[in-house]
């Protein structure tokens, strides 16, 4: 039993996957991917992710209180590994991976150019639960590439998102159904 | 702004779905689907989802502190549809559905035969964020189908986990693909 539930979060896969981008006090830009990640709230819209306390994320966040949200297509999927290994702090994952920092709008956290869409959060709350610490960001700030996404429809074939299934193995998205009656 | 940010939420996706079965303070039992959810601790185990206030779900946790996640397949999307749908309270969705409710080993909630794994939570904390309750739940039991999981890998390509995109539309497992240096 202990065995089975050591990866009992496997289960519940794929996940979407998300590189949250900061900056520390200095202002040096910092990304790390997740996939302990949901929505939680419409309006105001919430976003949650789970972190553990030795992310450089976590610590860059509870210092300037603020997040950038960015989902990554399939074709990052080499970019979103190497921003998951560890560099040094002060070392921007960012550019390790041969991705874009750009300006964000409401926060200095920036956003990843590459990225389908950029949510800009200031921290609302965290919770510890367990190994983890739960961050719930309150979006202050969206952009979505072109053609994505109308204000009702998110153009996921066309987007084809990144989903993360575990350690080194990522899925995408297979066929789009709708319940007909 | 105000209109982008009303669906924003159907750019995380596709998500992971659940079917969470509580029962009542009667012991009639419930069902309903989720995709706002998360892992949130490896050890304890800990997964979190969210719920608006009115759902008879939410209720029966606070009445009971117990719930079960159930994990469906793609062929489960007409079952998990119904399961949504707004019956009376004490009515079933379960059976309406014509899913099966099978004793569980932990709780008093049932789990749901045709599901690909079912986890036993007992209610661990619940936030308010927003216009949703963030409910974390501790696993005490898991029960998976036979040989999708060995205790490290969960095997994906044959479990067909069944995601939702937006309202009736729903999507299948892609590719699972593998980072190599």
């Amino acid at each position: 039993m202990k065995k089975l539930l050591t990866k009992w979060h496997r289960i519940l896969a794929p996940r979407a996957t998300i590189l949250v981008s900061t900056v520390n006090r200095e202002g040096v830009s910092n990304a790390a991917p997740f996939s302990f990640v949901m929505p939680v709230s419409i309006d105001p819209p919430l976003i949650a992710f789970a972190s553990v306390e030795a992310r450089h994320t976590l610590k860059n966040i509870r210092a300037t209180g603020e997040f950038v949200v960015n989902i990554p297509s399939v074709d990052l999927l080499r970019e979103t590994w190497i921003c998951g290994k560890s560099f040094p702090e002060g070392v921007s994952e960012i550019e390790q991976a041969g991705l874009t920092a750009v300006p964000s709008e409401k926060v200095r956290s920036p956003r990843i150019k590459e990225c389908l869409a950029n949510l800009e959060c200031l921290l609302e709350a965290e919770y510890q639960a367990g190994d983890h610490w739960i961050v719930v960001g309150r979006i202050a700030a969206i952009g979505v590439r072109e053609g994505l996404f109308d204000g009702e429809a998110f153009d996921l074939v066309t987007a084809q998102p990144l989903m993360h299934v575990s350690s080194k193995d990522f899925a995408s998205l297979g066929e789009v159904m709708t319940y007909t009656e």
